[in-house]
């Protein structure tokens, strides 16, 4: 019997638990998932004999310890900011840890005592991060085994809702945390490189700066830079590249009505309105428009943004209620950001029968032999329901799957990581595909930014 | 024979030296003069014999107790950060104390201890803060006085160049800390009162929401908010006031053009840039624009923020040498705020013949028997040379007529505080005009920003 300790049993566990549950009977396995609170451990682990709920608050010393002590291998999901706690106790006790989250400068401090006990952390083995690293290093790597070179990576994830549900004007429903959503883009200037020249792109112009990428038999979309795109150059082996772009997938035209939720302040998250809790929706929108006796808030929010009354974007604000008297943000000593967040929250909850939907877009560009090629890399994947939505399954599956790989010893390079080998990727892409998450491969004519090359 | 230690000797100093020594005869005055350089001392000071330079590092705790011992009062003229170490000093050895800073939370925190020795603390004693809360203050206390409740109040300042030195398209130049200007606006959201609605304005909003002034023989000026208009509500006594809005001067068309570099992130002082040293200023302003291997930095830049060739905005670029394949940055690590303090110095520095001035605007509206009621008070002070220039005269006045103030028992109040009350206000806003520095008062009919009530 080999003992897995899950602590945390979010929305992003389902196929995780699943997974596991799935091989136990033949892998030995017996799952013991920790949760403060135990209701949704109990709706996923169902009747199964091989898995049992036990109530774990990560603060407590001693419970988390022992539950610690008594596994092979655990996996956190717990929120980014709490892997730390269990990470400690791993080393502590010799286990391996499994994460979907970006490593953390403590964690990364790790490495060398995880190393010395033989333990493998491995992080960022969910969907992005994580199957974009893996499905990412291994095209890079076999350009290279071929003698490539390569000089553009740009890669796009988005999580969004599936066409089928997707019903709104905004083309976009909360599938993940809101509050990420309201503060994307948030914490520093976007950087990127493009045909070797260095770009930044602050806060309140990332929206304006999108790109159009069109995903066979899902139609067009768009992406805004993130913050740091040369964050994994050196990690991918790509310091001679020439162009390095990272973004965030949404349908087209989200980004420029979002734009002037930035452009106002609404997505501020640094500072308390006054009076937030009576507020009504229209008054928070006032907050932050000049003040007149006679102009309505929405002449002057149409003018401040020099939108149309005919344009489609102004539909999408009406669409959220946004100029309501009656409704109200009732929320004591708001943020803006927690205040636009409530608003959205109206309008862009998924409804219960709505599916979601995961969009991964690549491009590599590479030389070989004096000649430019491009390869295009997409996948797509949808949920089946609220329960196994395409982000729980692209975020459990790898997980699940690095989690057997290190108890069965397929994965076993210590050390602190993410899955950018051919040891991790190999496998665990391989068997993705059996699951539905595969990538599609296009070989495209060198496009890059100097497409005349002038 | 009474000892005033003035620590610190830079731009702001010359006035301050100047009266105290023109004192120093008839009111037994003996001042000691410290900085780190004692160049610019021995120039202030002269032949005077009432005075003495000092070399004084403010962190060599010997050197500068020995000093404050000595001293029957301080003044300390040294960059806001370090005024904490001259005033613990100054509660140790019991003396008073006069800078013209804001008040910083360690400063506020000695109050106590500086109340239970009967000591002087007195900030806030410059132009802006400093004439500017006395002016507001005597005209706020008169209306009161006289049964006015007020409703409105807003206060503007500028430190500008002189009509006659004004020679260039931003009708700027450098007058105090270029550092300041570049970041300005920075560091949290606008906040103000119009009408009795809050408004909060986004950094990246701020150069667009400015409001137009005409001062009597100087034409019209613009205004964009300052961070927070309500930070002296409750110090005003202005609890119940309708609208409260604190701003920054400028010559109208500034602001708009100042924008483009907000919103290219071309003043962001959180990061710093790649191999920014041998960096252009043409290559500077193409980190913020997309990339193109055809179009030039100078259409892209057009084209971002739509600015028609014939529009002087353009001028104002041109006139900088903006784009620019020769002058270099010269700057290692540059952040972008420096990168474009290096560009403005080239064209913002003042000559050697060049004058600055200080414009104040303070806006009152009352209501009294049920009528209301605006005064509009302005003050312009024009510099002398670039040793007796306006800054220095309307900062270090004030300062110096405190000092002598509080050694002859005139301000005797105890505490660490700002100049609001009378006792302070009256003598010294009286004995400022002999210097020319007098606000201009006119009543005007009551406008507000609902003119016509409704």
């Amino acid at each position: 019997m080999r003992n897995i300790l899950i602590v945390g049993a979010g929305k992003s566990s389902s196929y995780l638990v699943k997974y596991l549950l799935d091989k136990a009977p033949h892998e030995s396995l017996s799952v013991t998932i920790g949760d403060i609170n135990t209701e949704n451990v109990k709706k996923l682990i169902g009747d199964s004999k091989h898995a049992r709920a036990i109530q774990l608050n990560v603060f407590d010393d001693e419970s988390r310890s022992q539950a610690i002590k008594n596994a092979d291998i655990v996996v956190s999901m717990l929120p980014a900011r709490y892997h730390f706690e269990v990470a400690k106790d791993c080393v502590k006790y010799g286990k391996h840890l499994v994460t979907a989250s970006y490593v953390s400068k403590e964690m990364r401090e790790l490495d060398d005592e995880v190393k010395s006990k033989g333990l493998v952390f491995m992080n960022e083995i969910g969907v992005d991060p994580g199957i974009d690293h893996m499905s990412a290093m291994q095209v890079i790597d076999r350009i290279r085994k071929d003698g490539g070179k390569v000089i553009l990576f740009e890669s796009f994830t988005g999580g969004l809702v599936a066409p089928e549900s997707d019903n709104n004007l905004w083309n976009y429903k909360f599938t993940w945390n809101p509050r990420n959503v309201v503060v994307a883009g948030q914490g520093g200037t976007a950087k990127f490189l493009q045909e070797g020249t260095y770009k930044y792109v602050p806060y309140y112009r990332l929206f304006r700066r999108t790109e159009f990428l069109e995903v066979e038999g899902f139609g067009r979309f768009e992406a805004y830079p993130n913050r740091d795109s040369l964050k994994y150059q050196h990690e991918y082996g790509l310091n001679n590249v020439k162009t390095l772009y990272r973004g965030t997938m949404r349908r087209v035209g989200y980004s420029r009505a979002w734009n002037v939720f930035v452009q106002l302040g609404m997505t501020d998250d640094g500072y308390t309105m006054e009076e937030s809790e009576n507020m009504s929706y229209r008054e928070f929108v006032n907050l932050f428009l000049p003040y007149s006796p006679t102009d309505s808030v929405e002449l002057k929010f149409r003018h401040q943004l020099n939108i149309d009354q005919d344009d489609i974007m102004w539909d999408k604000f009406e669409e959220l209620d946004l100029f309501s008297s009656d409704k109200k943000i009732g929320i004591k000593q708001a943020t803006p950001a927690q205040a636009l967040q409530k608003i959205l929250m109206d309008s862009w909850a998924l409804d219960s029968d709505d599916k979601d939907m995961i969009v991964m877009y690549h491009i590599f560009g590479y030389e070989k032999d004096g000649k430019k090629y491009q390869i295009d890399s997409t996948m797509v994947t949808l949920g089946e329901d609220q329960t196994y939505t395409a982000m729980a399954k692209t975020v459990g599956l790898p997980v699940a799957m690095a989690t057997l790989g290190i108890l069965n010893g397929k994965i076993q390079t210590p050390g602190v990581q993410i899955p950018i080998t051919p040891e991790i990727y190999e496998p665990i892409l391989d068997e993705l595909k059996e699951y539905g998450i595969k990538f599609n491969e296009e070989d495209k004519n060198y496009l890059g930014y100097n497409p005349l090359n002038i």
